[in-house]
C-alpha cells in the first residue's frame, strides 16, 4: 500500500508539472507568429528525417515486444514503422506546415452605428490533450496539428508504441527548439501508469483545455465518460446512405458499394443502406447485387428479405452495429421520411447520404437529419478532413459544441474580439 | 427517511420527463422553421401583455414573501415588477423576433476539386438548461433567446421569484402554442426541490447539450464545478483599463470613468486602472482626480501612493477583487509589456481595454492579451451582446470552447456539414 501510493503521487506530480509546463508554453507558441510556427514543424520534419535510423531502432523494440505479447498481426501492422513510413510521417509535417496560419484570422467583422469597429479573430485554445492508442505516427500528426494552431500538447500514447513515440517525440522538440519555441510545446508523458490518463481527463487544475482520444471505442468511451474538460471525438461511426425512388440508378449502385466498401474499417463506411419502399422493384435487387458482387454479406430487414430470398435476415442488433467489417444491413423505408426516422432512432449522427435526383428529398433530408456530415450523390466515405480540403484532421467530432464533423487546425482554435473606438462611453 | 427518498425519487422522475419531453420537442422547434419560431415569439409578448395583472399579482406575492423573509432592498427591487417592466420584458421578446433566424444560414462555403460543394450552416444546439435566481425576466428572455435559435428549453428558476415566473411561463408556453409549435419546447421545473438542480448538471441523461447559470458568483461557480454538459458563463468579470503614455488625456479620463462608474454592478465594470509608469507626472494625477470627483474610492499600488499620498493603499487581495463597487484599484506597470503580465497574472479574462495612440502598442495588446473582449479608446461597459449589435444576450462566456464572449442568439447554434455531388466516389 505505501509503494502505490508513493508511485500514485509521483504520477500526480509529474502531471501537474506536465500541466503546467504546457501552459507556460502555450503563451509564446501563441503570441511569436504563425512564421515562426511554421518554421518549427518544418524543422521537426527535417528532425525526423535525419533521425530515421533511431527511430526505426526503437520502434523494433515495440514490434519485437508486441510479438512475443501475442498483438494480432493486424495490431503489429499498425505499430510497425518502416523508411516509408517515416518518409510519410516528415511529408504529413511539412503538409500542416504550409496550411494557412489560423492564428489573428478575422472570422467576422462589423462596425457599429457609435463608431466601434468590432472584429472576432481567431486565438489558439491553449493546450490540447492527446491520448491515443498504438499508432506511433499520431504522436507526429497530433503534435504538428496543435502547434500549427498555436496550442501547446501533452500526448499520452500507448505502451504498446512507447519506444517509437518517444525517438519521434525527440525529433518534434528538437524542431521546436530550433526555431526557438519551448520544447515544452509538445510533451509525451514519460510514465506508462495509467493513472496519468485520469490526471489528465481531470484536466490538470484547468492546465488542459481539451481532450482528444484516437482510439478505439472503449478508449473513447472511457474518455467521454470521464473527462472533466470537453472532448472532440466520435463513438463510433453508424453511417447510412438513403436511395430515393428518384435515385440514378448506376449512380446509385457506384456510391453505395463505394461507402461501404471502400475501407470497411473507417468511421465514414456505411452500415445501413436505406431504400424507398418504391425503388423496391427497381433498385433494390441491382444494389443487392452489386453489394454482393464486391464481396459484402448483405442483411435485410423482413420486407427485403420477402423479396429476395437469399438475403439473410438481419436481427434487431444489425440497426445499430458498426460492422467496420464487409457486412451491411439493407431496410425498405416510406421515402425520404422514412428514411429519417430510421436514421433519427439508430445514428450515431456521424455522416449519413441521400442519394436522389429529386431536389425536394434532398433538402428535406439535408434540413432534418441532424447529423456532423451529410451528403448528396457522394460516398460517405469523403467523411474525412483532407477530403474537405483542411488539410489534415486530428479525428471527427459528433458532438455539437465548439467543433463537429473534421477536426482540423481551425476547430483547434479559439477566438476573441478585438474592439476599436475613438474614446467612445457607453450611455 | 421514507419520505425523503420518496421526494427524491419524485424529483429525479419529474426531470427526467422534462428532459425526455424537452429533447422530443425539440425536433420540431428546428424543423418547423423560422417563420414559426418568429410568430411563437410574437405571441409570447401578446400573451404576456394580455396577462399583465395576473403576472403582477403573481409577482405581488413573491414580493411580500421576500419582504416577510427580510431580503434586501436592492434583490427586493430586482424582483419586483410593474406595468412598465411587463411591458418592457414583452418588448425584448418582440425585438427577439426580429432578429435575423440563425438556423440554415450558411457560414462558410467552397469547392473541392472534385466537384464536391461543402457547406458549412448553422444549426439548433438541441435543449439549453438555464439555471437561475431571483429576476423573474430571465423566464422570458432566455426561454425567447434560445427559442429563437430553434432550441428547447429547461428553465429552472430561484424559489423567490416562483409565482412570477409560473405566471410568464405560462404566456410563453401559450405563444408556443399559438403558433403550433410544443408547449415543451420551454419547460419550467415545477419543483423548487434543489435536487432538480444536480439532475439539471448531470444532464438529464443527455436530455440537456449546454448550460447556463444566471446569477451570482455561488450559483456560477456550484454549476461550473458540478456540471457533466458544456457551460456558458463568466464567474466574475475582473476587468482592466491600461492607460498607456501615448494615450489622449482627456479621452482616457472619460472611458477610464465610464468603464469603472456608469454601473459598477455589471460584469463589464473596470476594476483595476493600470498607468504606464512613463505617464506617472500626466496622467495618473488626472485620472485619480477624476475618478475621485465621480465618487470612486481609489486605492493604489505602493508606488502610486508614493506619488499621491492621499491614495490609500490596496492590498494584495485588491488586484483580485470584483468590487462591484464604486471603488477601483490603480497601479503603475512598465508600459505594455507591464500591463499584459499583470491582466494574464489577474484578469478573469472576460474584457479589458487599451487607452493608447500608439498603434504598436495596441496591436501588441490586441495579440497577447488573451480574453475575451478587448477594446482599443473604448469603455469596458460595451461588454454586451446588445452593444455588439447581437440584439440580446443570454449572458457572456469566459470559456474558449464554442461560444465566448456575448452569447447571443449565433452563440445558441452549432453547425452541420452539407455536401453535394454528382456521384463522386472516393478512390
Amino acid at each position: 500500500m505505501l509503494d502505490e501510493t508513493a508511485a500514485n503521487a509521483s504520477t500526480a506530480e509529474i502531471m501537474d508539472g506536465i500541466g503546467k509546463a504546457a501552459r507556460a508554453a502555450s503563451r509564446p507558441l501563441a503570441t511569436l507568429g504563425g512564421e515562426r510556427r511554421r518554421a518549427a514543424l518544418l524543422a521537426m520534419a527535417e528532425a525526423i528525417r535525419a533521425a530515421s535510423d533511431t527511430i526505426l531502432k526503437a520502434n523494433a523494440r515495440d514490434v519485437a515486444a508486441a510479438r512475443e505479447s501475442d498483438m494480432g498481426a493486424a495490431m503489429v501492422d499498425r505499430l510497425a514503422l518502416d523508411a516509408d513510413r517515416i518518409e510519410g510521417i516528415a511529408t504529413g509535417i511539412d503538409a500542416i506546415a504550409d496550411l494557412p496560419d489560423p492564428v489573428g484570422s478575422v472570422i467576422a467583422s462589423w462596425d457599429r452605428p457609435n463608431g466601434l469597429k468590432i472584429e472576432r479573430v481567431r486565438t489558439p485554445l491553449g493546450v490540447i490533450g492527446v491520448i491515443y492508442e498504438s499508432r506511433p505516427n499520431v504522436t507526429a500528426d497530433a503534435g504538428a496539428l496543435c502547434v500549427k494552431a498555436g496550442n501547446a500538447v501533452i500526448l499520452r500514447g500507448g505502451s504498446d508504441s512507447v519506444h517509437s513515440s518517444r525517438a519521434i517525440h525527440a525529433c518534434l522538440v528538437e524542431g521546436l527548439k530550433t526555431a526557438g519555441l519551448p520544447g515544452e510545446a509538445i510533451q509525451l508523458v514519460p510514465t506508462t501508469d495509467r493513472a496519468a490518463v485520469g490526471e489528465m481527463l481531470a484536466g490538470l487544475d484547468g492546465n488542459i483545455d481539451v481532450i482528444v482520444p484516437r482510439g478505439g471505442r472503449n478508449l473513447v468511451a472511457r474518455v467521454r465518460n470521464d473527462a472533466r474538460v470537453p472532448v472532440f471525438a466520435h463513438l463510433e461511426g453508424l453511417c447510412h446512405v438513403y436511395v430515393d425512388a428518384s435515385a440514378d440508378l448506376d449512380m446509385a449502385k457506384a456510391v453505395v458499394v463505394n461507402a461501404k466498401m471502400r475501407r470497411t474499417s473507417v468511421c465514414g463506411a456505411a452500415e445501413t443502406l436505406l431504400v424507398d419502399h418504391r425503388a423496391a422493384g427497381t433498385h433494390l435487387g441491382p444494389l443487392i447485387e452489386a453489394l454482393g458482387e464486391a464481396g459484402c454479406e448483405v442483411r435485410g430487414s423482413a420486407a427485403v428479405v420477402d423479396l429476395f430470398a437469399d438475403v439473410a435476415p438481419a436481427v434487431a442488433a444489425d440497426w445499430s452495429t458498426e460492422y467496420g467489417d464487409a457486412i451491411i444491413s439493407v431496410a425498405l423505408v416510406e421515402g425520404v421520411e422514412g428514411a429519417i426516422a430510421h436514421i433519427e432512432r439508430y445514428s450515431s449522427h456521424h455522416t449519413e447520404a441521400v442519394l436522389a435526383e429529386d431536389a425536394t428529398v434532398v433538402e428535406r433530408f439535408f434540413d432534418e437529419v441532424d447529423s456532423a456530415i451529410l451528403l448528396h450523390n457522394a460516398s460517405t466515405q469523403f467523411a474525412d478532413g483532407g477530403e474537405f480540403g483542411m488539410g489534415a484532421e486530428i479525428g471527427i467530432a459528433t458532438g455539437k459544441m465548439h467543433a463537429r464533423g473534421p477536426v482540423g487546425v481551425e476547430q483547434l482554435t479559439s477566438f476573441k474580439y478585438r474592439v476599436r473606438g475613438s474614446g467612445q462611453t457607453r450611455p
